[in-house]
Order: structure tokens, then sequence, then C-alpha cells
């Protein structure tokens, strides 16, 4: 994950999702505990693929299964901080896709956090590894950053 | 709880939260767990003392512990609706304070589910009860329904 | 829950589960957050019925909501505790069953919490409230304390 | 992460914690959300440091902050499935350790996940990085698989 040891600005990124902060988001050093982090992470790509209409974890042909993930953390955030998701996409197999998730607080510019998140698209019916929708690669396209 | 046993609407409570879901909140019937409405809870009743600045849970002369709490759920919400989080005040003692907390899915106006959260108000010092403060007893009386 | 007011000792249960804390669970007091005990309570609940195979959540005819929860707080566990969820039933209706949970901390005797859960028991068919099946009944009958 | 592309057997690792699963970790799918592997990393890692007590989170001339961390997924695990925690040392610098954890499946030998857990160790008092104490890197060095 050497290419995420740094803060990225907004800019790297293409689609934004607001998330608010629970008090027990919180652990005893009055920050937002590591794990949450990939709550956030998960959090922004299912809401890209739910609210776009172009993918559904449980219904429709393809189903997707979490094949590895990770997070650089730069800068405490902390409950009632007030976050942003940003998306991009990383990197786009047959059917793999790499995504990448910047987490911002406040109206801060540089990303507190920098995380990865790759599925893997399978066939629902058979549990193989299928390819994306055109529909689907043609939008995560445009999330090239 | 036979107070709670039906949902009520929003003109039941005095100060709102909105509150985003998260992917992982959904369990296996695809709806908030049970649990997560109490961190739905507990964070409604945390944002308001910390926004007004009438209490902080770190700091101050006073602290709080929780002494009950519980829920009374009507109808399922599930990521990814955007909730609000809705407080008043059931009972005011000296040194406790029973905050009642409905849950609201998106626009509906019966609230999801009706909880409350009873805080007993402690000298940071003591450790023992101490009378909330005129300034927070003035303000969470005006959120007597 | 007044009948919940005061701890009670391991002796009030019937049924017995170890539970591993989290370094997340605590919170910025260095204690088990108010809410997770909640999930130690739905899980206590749900392993009776599933070690037992009397109940499935997600197969068989049967299905079973929250209806209600609460909990009385009596003194702080915190992570890396070891932990027993303690089961009884309170009360147990046509289709529908209130379950009371004690919380204990290592080897105390005296519960950290005493908490509830009502499960209302639901055809999966039609969703309508359905009775208990006898199996279930007779082994509930035995957790009554 | 290609180092950790491939379930390991627990013999790659040297400390074991058991870990129970709760009824809500399960998602949608009936399986442990990918979030949660990452509390069971955090706790593997932290139960370590404090049972041996080699290092305190919150007391002692030394704090800890997590840098990066990161998890893949070889197979599902899901409530009620009771995990082990499996822990070694990656690689170790003057105040930085890389924490391997492998996460078991009840008495399966193939990781169900693969995961590590990088600590950056600062002195409490004035934040910066410092050398960890030699009790721990002699005790660290014993997890080097």
């Amino acid at each position: 994950m050497t290419d995420r040891a740094h803060p990225e600005p907004r800019s790297a990124y293409r689609w934004f999702l607001p998330i608010t902060t629970r008090w027990m988001d919180n652990d005893v050093f009055g920050h937002v505990n590591n794990v949450q982090y990939y709550s956030f992470i998960d959090t922004t790509v299912c809401s890209y693929l739910v609210e776009t209409g172009l993918f559904h974890p449980t219904t429709g042909g393809l189903m997707a299964v979490v094949a590895e993930s990770g997070c650089s953390y730069f800068s405490s955030v902390a409950y009632p901080d007030a976050l942003t998701g940003a998306l991009r996409i990383d990197r786009m197999g047959t059917s793999s896709v790499r995504y990448g998730v910047g987490i911002f607080r406040e109206d801060e510019d540089q990303a507190s956090a920098g995380g990865f998140f790759t599925h893997v698209y399978l066939d629902r019916a058979t549990g193989k590894p299928a390819p994306l929708s055109e529909d689907l690669r043609t939008a995560l396209n445009g999330l090239i950053a």
C-alpha cells in the first residue's frame, strides 16, 4: 500500500458520501477506533453501488465478495465529527474492482485516512467469478482518478 | 415501558439529529439489528449535550453514567435509510434525567422505535450523585414534551 | 423494569454462555459502552436457541422479531474481561417470550447488568404471530427461574 | 500484501487467542461482515500486549498508534463459530511493529483470513516516535515466525 502512504486531497476522488459519527465509534483515546474506518469504507462503496442502481448486494445476477481491504491512517477523527467517504476506482479487472476510499474530516481537504477495498464479482447462481456488467464497467470507468 | 408501547409522531419530540446508516448495521434479515438502535439513542442524547455545550462527557465537574435504557421496536429500518434521532425529556430528578428518544425513518412521521436512556450525573471528583447544573436543568426543561 | 433494579446472582439464571470482550467494546471511559451489552443479550438468547436446535433465525416455519428490550446497568465491565451471558425466561405467552439476561464479569456472582429481550414469534410465511412449537415451549419452561 | 495472498496454517503463528462471535457480527449474507475481522485483529494484538504485561494502551511511558492495517479474506466465518486470533511478528523497526494476525474458524488449520496491523510506538509525553522497550522487543522477537 505504498501508493497510499500519504494523505490525498478530495480532488483525488470522484464520488462523495456524508457519514455521521456515533458516540461509540470513539475508543478509550477519544478518537474513532481503527476498526470503524472499515465500516466507512464498506459503506461508501456499497452506497455508490446502491444509489446508482448499478449493483445490488442481494438481488440480480451478480454477487460481490470482499477479497482484500486495507487502510493507512494519517490523522485522527472523532465523534462528533461529520465525515465524508470519498470514492474512486484504483483498478479494474474483468471480474474484480479495487475501490479506493478516502475518509475526510469536516471540511478538511487532506484525507484523514486512505483505504481500499477489493470486490470480486461472482455469478450468484454458480458462485464463479463473472464479468462486470457493461453498465457497471462504464460507470466505474468514470470514477478512475 | 408501557408508556412507550405505541409509535409517536415527531411532534412528541423536541430536538432532532440526522443519523446516517452503515452497511454493517443490517443483520441477516436485511434490517438494522436491534442492538444498533441503542447506538442511535446514545448518540442522540450525547449530541444534544455536546452541541449545546451544556455538558461534556470527559471534561467539567460532572460526569454521567447510564443507569438504565430500553427500546420498543415498531417497524424496521434498514441501511441505506437516512434516520432521525428525536429527543425529549421524559423525567428529571435532582441528579438524574430520563431522556426519551424516537428513531424515525426517512420522512416518516411515526417513530420506527421509541427508546429511553437514564443518565445519573455524578461529581467527577467524588463519584457521588450531584445535582444538574442550573444551565443544564433549564435547557432540559425546554425539552419536556 | 423495577423488577430488574437490583443485581441478581448466577443462581437466578438457568443457562450460561461465555462471551469474550473486544478492544473496541471499550469507550472513552475505558469501560464497555452501554450499547454493547445489548449485543451480549442478543447473542445469549440466540445462542441458546441455535445450540439447542429448537429454533433457527433463518430457517423453519417460525421467525422471531424483537418487540422490546431493556437493560439496567449496575457496575461496569471492560475489555479484556471474560464475561458470561446468563439466560432465563421471565415470561411466556402464546407467541411471545420475554427472555431475562444477566451479564456477569469474570467470576463475580453479582450481575454487572440485568436485561431483557422480548421475542414475538411469527409464521415465516404469513408474518402473523404464531404459537411457539411444543418443543420450544417445553424447553423454555425449564428456564423459568 | 502479496505475501498474505494465500491462507496459512496455525503453525505460521506464535500466540493464540480464543474469540467468540456475536449474532450481530453476521451481515445480510449470514457471514461475519468484513469490518469485524479488524476487530478480531485489533483485539488479538492488544490482548497479547496486555496479557503479557509488556505494554498497556493507556498507561506507561509509551503509547501506540495504528499506522496501517489490512486483511485478505480467504473463506467466510459466521456466528456462532468459535474463532481463534493467531499472532506473529511480520516485521520490527526501531519504533514500529507490523503484527501479522490469522483468523481461524473452529478447529480448521487453514486461516479464513490473514491480516496485519502496524503499530508505531510514541513517547506518551512528547508524541514523538520512541524505541520499543527492551522487554517488549525481546518478547516480540520470540513471535517472529
